[in-house]
């Protein structure tokens, strides 16, 4: 059985791949995740029916208060355009609507096109390009230094 | 007394001020606050003793796993460049640290050049301009159009 680290990740991700069980599946889940199945019919030439899923939390602006943040949104290639992923981030809607939530945020990567047509095709906006947000990050050795004051 | 909203935010904001005390101290809360309180002999002019503060929440990252969201770090200009913001941000990072994360994220308008030369200088990173990442984001009608499908 191979114990070693996924080899395509770089330091220091190569450490610590998530645990989705014990993240998201605990009694103070870090996500919360919807899975896109079909039909028995539809189903890949593998035997899979599950073709896509969302992973999101909730989270908070000071501004507008309860927002809700997509984290990933994956569909199989085989079954793009078909709306599975519209299908998805409606559902993601709905629940941040049910828990009183104003805005959904997630970020996409300036080179994926594709997706970024999608998603402003669903009415989001780029709020990088129009209002000038920029995504900070601490980690690794950075974020140890930080914790030591 | 006034009920009338915060005369000025724009639409859709107008309509849904936070309401931090639900939001922030019920059983299950959207966000996790951290303020800054300095010695009496200290206080303001105005009599305060709290003198900054940070909003914090946790999410996940499907590629590294746990993480902490940072929505707010504030400090009173008087008391700016004393080391409250870095004492805060460092908090955060301890607790983060503490509780399995391995990044801390948030977000800065890139107008904001003190903002950005302060959290370049603390080791952070800015994942928009090194990256690609883009802040993206749905709310008012686009939302509810979203959630209708």
């Amino acid at each position: 059985m191979l114990t070693q680290p996924f080899p395509l990740l770089p330091e220091p991700y190569s450490l610590h791949l998530p645990n989705l069980e014990q993240d998201g599946f605990s009694k103070n889940p870090f996500f919360h995740g919807i899975i896109a199945e079909v039909p028995e019919q539809h189903r890949t030439k593998e035997g899979h029916r599950k073709v896509g899923y969302t992973l999101y939390f909730y989270s908070y602006s000071s501004f507008v208060g309860r927002a809700i943040y997509m984290e990933d949104l994956y569909v199989m290639p085989e079954f793009r355009g078909k709306g599975v992923g519209k299908a998805l981030m409606s559902k993601v809607a709905q629940l941040a609507l049910a828990a009183g939530c104003h805005q959904l945020n997630f970020t996409i990567l300036d080179w994926n096109k594709p997706s970024m047509d999608f998603y402003l095709g669903q009415g989001c906006f780029d709020a990088t390009a129009t209002i000038g947000y920029h995504c900070m990050r601490c980690e690794g050795e950075a974020l140890k230094q930080l914790a030591q004051l």
